[in-house]
């Protein structure tokens, strides 16, 4: 059998780490998944769907999504001041999906990104497959270091060196980190964008899931062609469904949908969907998730100042994570391991850079465990930080 | 707005031409939709998987499907004579997208595929994004045109020419030719793949829809290892539900999981399928929808021999397709454009060859339309033919 070349097998080990769903007999901080006791009874809405719809959601559906679907999708985005069409709305097998649709349309191997640091590994699992490069640039507590952004692409244009083409982030609720992209950095970084003939990514599942404080607008809002919105269901309703979407200019999402080569995004779960919010579900369960994660997250963060006191954390104020700061020295992946061999999975900040960047610090996911799992996964934690330190 | 290179424009062109359901307002023969009257009611195995099963179905999926539908796929091969063990079976959206993640993990650019002349359009839509070179093969009543495929690839070794890393086929009821590959091209085939160290890519989506005759052993059968099998649930219970299956050697199927790029397959579509096939609903299924599509296959020959006798075709003897050959000189292009002037949709032959072919052919699905569409749409593409001819 013909050798995989390097560059094959490359592509494989990116996507790797973020392969695989969770183990069931483990206390899981690892991935975002939804807490399991609060998941939606989307049974009625199923049945509906695969029954009363069956000539639409049992046949090959439109590459760009139902119109029904996107039409919704673009109600709702009005809500958060993004105008968008219909046309300019496109569904998609979940956000990442988008992404990947993004890179393959745009991203010739060797071209730069530029992501923060860290940054949403699964992202970074996407990029290494289509072979980029990185610009990496730092965080502070408002998001992005934008005027650092700012210096590097003087640099680069002043020195003749290569512009990226795209700018990924997750402005609201950054994963890992937690951190929002505040206004004043929004408006420069899509001026920037403009400046350099930039397009811009904006990752944004959490933007619903707020504790606390105000919303910050989209970078949407700001320019809907210069920027690409990925959004989904996953965190609102449920991450099973596979349904995401992407926003950009009719004639991005043209090309965007002619390179799906899956035959369109399953209509069946699209009407599911669909069915769900028209029947005024979404709000609801939007409430009462964000209800349950902040419960959540209040629950860890009292924990870890307990069992686990030498971390340091910014309180995020909304979103699945907790980015937790070791001591210097200690490392994350070290850290981890030992928590593993106590039946806890967190996972290490090694997981969240392009390249490289400081080892102490683990990201803690608090949607899925319950609160006595989350009280007893920390206490453990705070007995491997021991072994650890 | 940085332009599109020639390379993505090209990526986007290909895919292009497979896009888009069907329009409701035409008698169409065109793409290879189920017919509406009989899709199956999934209400209630939907119900169940969105309620009852719902801390599996609503959560993320493991990367390469549902144990429990693996080891159904399995099963359900073994009664093909492949042996296959559920280690090497991977669900992914489609059997378009298991192609596309073959050509991910083995195609370099400009590497060449085998293919038959006329071959499957999507299949070399999604070829044509990974910028394949083809070495097309011609066909005959038992298929692929093994024996010319041989001399040319000893042609190419003689003069150090690049020898082509994948072949292609739909060796069953070709798409879009219908006829199916002979059991001793099938074992030449397998022999070639092994001297050349080539991978044979089995596309089997009709095997099941066989009017008449013996069916011949899968490639897989032959070998599971060096044959890579696509599968799907398409045409067998709805093409909607985007569920389709490779089979390969396990270390193939990790890296190609891996470079699922999308979170894993819906696990409610993957679970509201195995209830249904647990339930005992499939062999039904298939013995139904097969006596539906020899029915409508009888009409459309019947109504062809009476409105078009200057076609002329061989006996599909299952499947989907008529492929229909005009007179020499009569474009296919034509006269599809005649016959959509007049409501009818039929696909010319020029969607179906790698590079260029002879024009004087038609596809005709036969699978969507009612017996008394297909009756109207044949006499009108009978008109049309007169204006063209």
């Amino acid at each position: 059998m013909q050798k995989f070349s390097l560059r094959y097998a490359e592509r494989a080990r990116g996507v790797m780490a973020a392969a695989g769903a969770h183990e069931a007999d483990i206390i899981s901080f690892g991935s975002g998944d939804a807490y399991p006791e609060s998941l939606p009874d989307l049974g009625e809405f199923a049945q509906a769907a695969a029954s009363r719809f069956r000539t639409e959601t049992l046949q090959y559906a439109p590459r760009p999504g139902l119109p029904e679907l996107r039409e919704w999708i673009a109600r709702y985005h009005a809500g958060d001041g993004v105008r968008v069409t219909p046309e300019q709305v496109a569904v998609v097998n979940g956000a990442k999906h988008g992404l990947d649709l993004v890179c393959k349309l745009f991203l010739e191997p060797g071209e730069t990104v530029v992501v923060t640091t860290p940054a949403y590994m699964s992202a970074l699992g996407i990029f290494r497959g289509w072979q980029a490069r990185y610009l990496e640039i730092g965080q502070d507590g408002d998001g992005m270091l934008v005027d650092e952004l700012a210096e590097r692409l003087a640099a680069l244009a002043r020195t003749g060196g290569a512009i990226p083409k795209l700018v990924y982030d997750v402005p609201e609720f950054h994963n890992p980190t937690g951190v929002t992209l505040s206004a004043a950095r929004r408006r420069a970084l899509v001026a920037l964008a403009h400046r350099y003939d930039m397009l811009v990514v904006e990752d944004d599942p959490y933007r619903r899931i707020r504790f606390e404080g105000e919303p910050v607008a989209p970078l949407v809002s700001l320019d809907s062609e210069r920027v690409i919105g990925l959004g989904t269901f996953a965190k609102l309703v449920a991450p099973g469904l596979r349904i995401g979407w992407v926003t950009a200019s009719p004639e991005i999402l043209g090309k965007m949908a002619a390179l799906k080569s899956d035959g369109g995004t399953c209509p069946l779960t699209q009407r599911i969907i669909l069915e769900y919010c028209r029947a005024g579900r979404l709000e609801p369960r939007i409430a009462e998730v964000t209800k349950v994660y902040a419960s959540h997250r209040d629950v860890m963060l009292g924990a870890l100042a307990r069992d686990l006191p030498q971390a340091q954390w910014r309180v995020p104020q909304g979103g699945y994570y907790v980015w937790a700061r070791l001591p210097d020295g200690v490392s994350g992946d070290r850290l981890a391991a030992a928590a593993a061999r106590r039946g806890v999975k967190v996972l290490p900040a090694s997981e969240f850079y392009a390249t490289a960047g400081p080892a102490n610090y683990v990201r803690m996911a608090f949607s899925y465990a319950s609160p006595a799992e989350i009280i007893e996964g920390v206490g453990r934690l705070g007995e491997a930080f021991k072994e650890v330190a």
